[in-house]
């Protein structure tokens, strides 16, 4: 199994290095059986990597899952630390926190980089559809194996929160309190940033149907897939602030009399320069089949699938929720957010919503930490 | 010279055919000189294709010139048509309406699509940065060769805003009214779009760095170009509300088991269906090298470039001038369009400022006509 080892802050933001908290565990757990996924296949006895900081105290009951967004990897230590504070959310001497690698991801869980033991191949591109219900029903084995019936808490942000909100759906008396951040499920125009992505990596000429050589992965789609990303993560407003309409930082020139400009190579503004950085840096930590697992984990997640209604599914909820939408996020509406809180507070389950104010947009969970703890405290 | 027959809204809607207007006349004119730019380049007699609608009077004083937005062409009847209707902004009867398919285009104008003089061979990716300015002054020189001196009104939507608003600080004597929709110079969110969607192109197995075969253009490539752009010139209610999350019309299965999907065939949304089918519509009509020839005209349009403040450039405005900023878009967001039309004011030119209510982003001025007319009126 393929683990990349850069940490990985979820969606773009790393944490500064010396805050990056150490787990007290970091391992691997292997289901005893297939898992048995909503699309009809099976995951013959999938791993899930996963890391632990804190210790479970005797009566099991101090145990907190934080679930990690798209690109994000079990060390929330490294994307998340703020959140670890002092008299922040999490504490390392109350708690017990564990975080799971994804089913899909390139960190350690089984996905697409796996041998499938029924070819003794990699997945690759068959890698099956693994629903966030399928990652919530794996992650409830894992704390099983661990002696955990019940979680103080389970948290998220983005594709974090879409697992966090079915952990309190699917298993309600498992959960006391769930902490949602920035996430519905996905809008149209979350699928249509979702579908571009896709195509900018099926569009590499080294993706060869997904069978790409290890050493020959498709680059630049998933470098470009990457970016188209970042805009959906970052604000308008912030871009305006960082970047405006300044050439790129090093002395390039947009207004340059070569051809009509590659827009590449030095002819970029800034914001393309930013860009093209974020791009680069990503192909060195991520996996295009794995990215492309993942991004259909989260096109497909409807908490409402098999129930007959909103109120059907939502009034199994016990927890406690508290979601928060961000001022900035237009991948995911603070207002959208908020919507989607009353629909759930309608069924019947206890819900609070706070808005985050961040220019940050989306990524402001992981660029602004300090800030979410505040709104939480 | 290419010239592609289909006719074009400009950004994206067309209008019915019924409407469509044919123009009196509809021609080429070419430059009598070089025609130096302002990238310092020069660009060898270009052509410049026209349309014209009703008659120019015995004053020469009933002119009005449009002007179209990127993937535009100077057939306006098409795509404007209801801005004609009776009692609407323009008059078949009353005025002569010109609009001039801006350089760099495939419909008709100087492109890259064009042979170069000096070489014999078409332009294709070494065709010179052209700019807005270099624009509105082959554009005057076509009016000269027609004796108009004076236009009772420049008007357009997007990059046809940025020419309508260069007419007036260029020359400022020739122009009585200008009408600019849904335009500011570009965000930094907006040059990162067109970023993306230059990458998408070059990625293009067939880009072959721009000197594509005719028969084999990097259609994939200009496709999802088009679909990036997409996302821009529309907004996320309106695609909530045509899309959702329904599954492509046609039966697909989003959740399908097979491998992980391609997202293109057989396991599509709504809205990824609708955007492959814009993607496809487009490269029928479009030339990848135009495209990013006319983005870089939009990326690099400054209307201060060359002025000590802005100030200095809009106080030499002598029209009157009307601002529209759409609701809903979130490529020229209305606050900024009508921040950007204070700043015109502050330098003393008389504006006015409007807001069109459309849930139709961007895409409101063409796809919503008959609300911009009734908001002008």
């Amino acid at each position: 199994m393929k683990v990349m080892t850069e940490p990985s802050s979820g969606t773009s933001s790393a944490a500064p290095a010396s805050r990056c908290l150490a787990p007290t565990y970091e391992g691997d757990f292997v289901l005893d059986e297939h898992l048995r996924l909503d699309c009809g296949c099976t995951l013959a006895c999938p791993t899930l990597h996963y890391a632990v900081y804190g210790r479970l105290n005797a009566a099991r009951d101090n145990a907190v899952l934080v679930c990690h967004a798209l690109s994000g990897s079990a060390l929330v230590g490294q994307w998340w630390p703020e959140v670890f504070a002092p008299g922040a959310v999490l504490s390392l001497e109350h708690d017990f926190v564990i975080c799971i690698n994804m089913l899909g991801s390139c960190y350690g869980s089984t996905g697409p980089g796996s041998v499938d033991p029924s070819t003794g191949q990699p997945y690759g591109p068959d890698f099956p559809l693994v629903s966030i219900r399928d990652n919530v029903r794996a992650q409830a084995r894992l704390l099983d194996s661990l002696g955990i019936q019940r979680l103080r808490l389970v948290m998220g942000g983005s594709i974090g929160g879409m697992q966090a909100l079915e952990w309190t759906v699917l298993h309600p008396n498992r959960v006391e309190r769930a902490l949602i951040v920035g996430v519905t499920p996905l809008s149209a125009m979350g699928l249509a940033l979702n579908h571009l992505q896709r195509q900018a990596i099926r569009h590499d000429p080294e993706w060869a149907e997904g069978r790409y050589l290890p050493q020959r992965p498709p680059r630049r789609g998933l470098a470009l897939a990457r970016q188209i990303a970042m805009i959906s993560y970052k604000s308008a407003p912030l871009f305006d602030e960082r970047f405006g309409r300044n050439p790129n930082r090093g002395g390039e020139d947009p207004w340059s009399a070569d051809g009509q400009g590659s827009g590449l190579i030095g002819d970029r503004f800034d914001i393309a320069g930013y860009l093209d950085l974020q791009g680069q840096r990503f192909i060195e930590r991520f996996d295009a089949n794995a990215y492309l697992a993942i991004l259909r984990t989260m096109d497909t997640w409807d908490p409402l699938r098999g129930y007959a209604s909103a109120a059907e599914a939502f009034r199994r909820i016990r927890a406690r929720l508290t979601f928060v939408g961000i001022s900035t996020d237009w991948l995911f509406p603070a207002a959208e957010v908020r919507r989607f809180a009353e629909i759930i507070r309608a069924a019947g389950a206890p819900v609070d919503y706070r808005e985050m104010t961040s220019d940050h947009g989306h990524d402001a969970f992981l660029a602004e930490q300090a800030e979410l703890v505040r709104l939480l405290q």
